[in-house]
């Protein structure tokens, strides 16, 4: 192994990729392999001996290839994008060749300031409150998922209540307060709170959110009134913008305002909608963010940088770092306090330096850049809308004050089983890709803009196959 | 954007590497850096405007290089390994490349499938137990890194003795039994065991381990039966193969007899040490693992696989979809009762494209190539040995049983304080790096061959510096 190879192979694989992406739109959207299907085609061992990295590359097509659902494809129009860019790829070469395991400031500098430094970036990009700036109390940390921000957000307002109850009755047990600690998130909130509630073994109570699928202050308050009646303590809600199924916003400033007057920890999950933040048109959709402990969204689904990069913002660090700082000695370092280290504000010790990858995406598209690329998904995410709304066997439904990249429809005036099937047979179809969601009873049909390749001629033809399959399934 | 800049601007990311690796060996090993140096260089805002990506190249030197922990200097001896080769920065260009998250199987076969298959051609190599393979009820999983492993574990485990003891007492509460709950690990084992604890909110008993810091049988015996008079309940005690001080192995056949007749979950953390069991000369250590529900170790440390890359066995995969199962309809697919969703067996929902890290190193190197460059790394850590121990006024101190790549050592009959400035002496003159630890109430330093450039020179210079600075140490 030297220099040499990885030059010589790194070359060969950047051409593959390269191709990849050329060939992309002509490969079935989904995989279209049956469960067990690689095992029949790769050793029952690990080889002894090497092999050549050419033989890897000759093997891909015939091996890896038919088992990938193109999330890249512009036929891919489920789940919500993630991202990808050469420039957040060149940057995790870069990552990789350094290879550094930023746990500590000591244990590479850069990769701790250069976090800092480019999450900083990116909430003056978004205009966020300064109390989420490095430079006072609070900062940013490039987290892996949405996931881990809402666990270590959730763990950090435990430690802050339990350190508080405890000082009114020192013989309270973490156990005892854990039976009365309750969490609430909206009923359209990602299935990553069910989890984070379940690790931490809290209660969590999900608040029914109104016919637009929004979750209010009232809702919230009415919900902590009928728990504190009954013994329990509300500490944690988690605020999602743009949910999931819908990409609904709860309504920031009225749960807000129920946070600070009742204390709770109000923890903002952005994740796929945060990132249209960078465009002040969207900023609008932050008021009430000032109410916030931590907020979260996702680079790595819409702002061209490769999975995984979350960015989370802490208002107050010390809590975190209350919570879990354990500190042995062979971590510990002459820098402590004048530096940042991240490892107490996460739940891995291991990182890469990830931070590369949101410094070379802002340096190689330039704010504009990136702008320009959401505007561009939410324009064909309308485009796809004015074309459906041409059809009256359709509509639109739980459209969010702020249509973003995703749309929700259905058949009109139809039954869940008749939308169910409608998607079975657009699936069956295999030109397009789309999941669905129940929501308020609903059966829907959801069509995000996911890949960096989609443009108008492949809306059109999302369209197209939508009327087609539809034509047929009615008249069959 | 489009497939020609990935190639063109790869091309240039892979020389800047390939230059790095070259020049590896003349940059200091520690960055010579004060905290907030980089604050100073780079711009207070993210770009408006996008901007060259050879300028981008142009800035690292003066920017992130400084800053720069080189892991990978043959100089750095700190911590433990971190991996690092070729195949695998290729294979994550490829990972970044196709950027599909896979959560389920349908999100993309391939990356479900091949991680299970790399996963037992893994436990085949190691020759662990049957049941650990896929093909039974358990299986492989990759983790991100061995703290998120311990975490599933312990979670598998505390729903594991929920449902139980819930059976025998349905008004049991989480809460209540969470307060009764007790789980043991070794005085040695790793702070992520203290993090994981905390996090799930169970209380930890360190044991002592004895004078060569090894955890047995029956010392764990003698805390469950103190503790089980005390009214708690001892659940789940985590085993360390290589601790992260002295690179011990706890005792697994007595503490495993233990763990079975008392109904405790073991798990085992075999971070660094367990990529030693690719060797068949290093498998006796495994003795014991039957009796083990989780392993885990890292081929991120000592594999040839970048980080993240964290591989985790299951001896029942169902404990862990029990915990964990929660399953919103955009995530169901029809699959999903003949194919694994790696999701139901991890923290975070999203998943990076792993196991092509792992197969490309399989490939690239063979077995037999990985077992050379772990026995290389052993081979370096014996010749440390061969030429400290013709100094004496230094010990080596915890031989563990099998000499790994780590030798610990100190000034012999010297005062902590005495051997704390020799390490301080030592870091400051900055030519190799080590880091200490506190065992036994010993102060020691640690050497551990990290670099996979290093070579009998390098172990050579890095005595003659010790060497150097002992003497001038000792003459003031």
């Amino acid at each position: 192994m030297d220099s040499d190879a990885l030059v010589s192979c790194g070359a060969m694989m950047l051409q593959f990729v390269a191709e990849y992406w050329r060939s992309i739109e002509k490969r079935p959207v989904v995989a279209n392999v049956q469960p067990g299907y690689l095992r029949q085609l790769l050793p029952a061992q690990a080889p002894e001996q090497a092999e050549s990295f050419s033989s890897i590359i000759n093997d891909l097509e015939s091996t890896i290839m038919p088992g990938i659902t193109h999330w890249h494809s512009p036929n891919f129009y489920a789940y919500f994008p993630t991202a990808l860019s050469y420039p957040a790829i060149c940057a995790d070469i870069l990552s990789g060749g350094i290879a550094c395991i930023g746990f500590s400031w000591i244990a590479s500098p850069a990769c701790t300031e250069l976090e800092a430094i480019v999450m900083d970036w990116l909430a003056k990009a978004m205009n966020l409150p300064e109390f989420f700036l490095s430079t006072g109390n609070g900062g940013g940390i490039i987290q892996g998922t949405a996931s881990e921000a809402t666990i270590v957000a959730l763990l950090a307002a435990r430690s802050r209540i339990f350190k508080e109850k405890k000082t009114e009755d020192p013989t309270l047990t973490l156990g005892r307060l854990l039976d009365q600690l309750i969490i609430y998130c909206s009923d359209q909130a990602h299935s990553s709170v069910d989890r984070a509630a379940l690790i931490l073994g809290c209660r969590l109570r999900k608040i029914t959110s109104d016919s637009d699928c929004v979750m209010r202050g009232e809702q919230i308050e009415i919900a902590i009134a009928e728990d504190r009646a009954q013994g329990l303590i509300p500490f944690f809600i988690v605020a999602t913008l743009g949910t999931t199924p819908t990409c609904a916003f709860d309504d920031l400033v009225t749960i807000g305002r129920v946070c600070e007057k009742e204390h709770l920890w109000m923890h903002i999950d952005a994740a796929y909608a945060g990132n249209a933040f960078i465009c002040p048109e969207y900023q609008y959709l932050l008021n009430g963010v000032e109410y916030a402990e931590s907020f979260n969204f996702n680079p790595h689904k819409w702002m061209l940088v490769n999975f995984d990069c979350s960015a989370m913002y802490l208002k107050d660090r010390t809590h975190f770092i209350d919570a879990f700082n354990v500190d042995p000695l062979y971590l510990k370092h002459a820098f402590q306090s004048s530096a940042p280290d991240y490892r107490h504000w996460q739940i891995p010790l291991g990182r890469r330096f990830r931070s590369l990858k949101l410094w070379f995406v802002f340096r190689s598209f330039g704010l504009d850049g990136l702008r320009a690329y959401i505007r561009k998904h939410i324009q064909l995410a309308n485009y796809f809308i004015s074309l459906i709304s041409k059809d009256n066997r359709f509509e639109i439904v739980f459209t969010a004050a702020a249509q973003l990249g995703l749309v929700c429809f259905r058949l009109k005036n139809s039954s869940n089983e008749l939308n169910e099937r409608l998607l079975k047979a657009l699936n069956d179809d295999k030109r397009i890709y789309l999941v669905p969601s129940m929501v308020k009873q609903k059966y829907i049909l959801r069509l995000a803009i996911c890949s960096w390749l989609a443009d108008e001629k492949h809306v059109k033809f999302a369209w197209d196959v939508i009327e087609q399959v539809t034509n047929k399934l009615l008249s069959e």
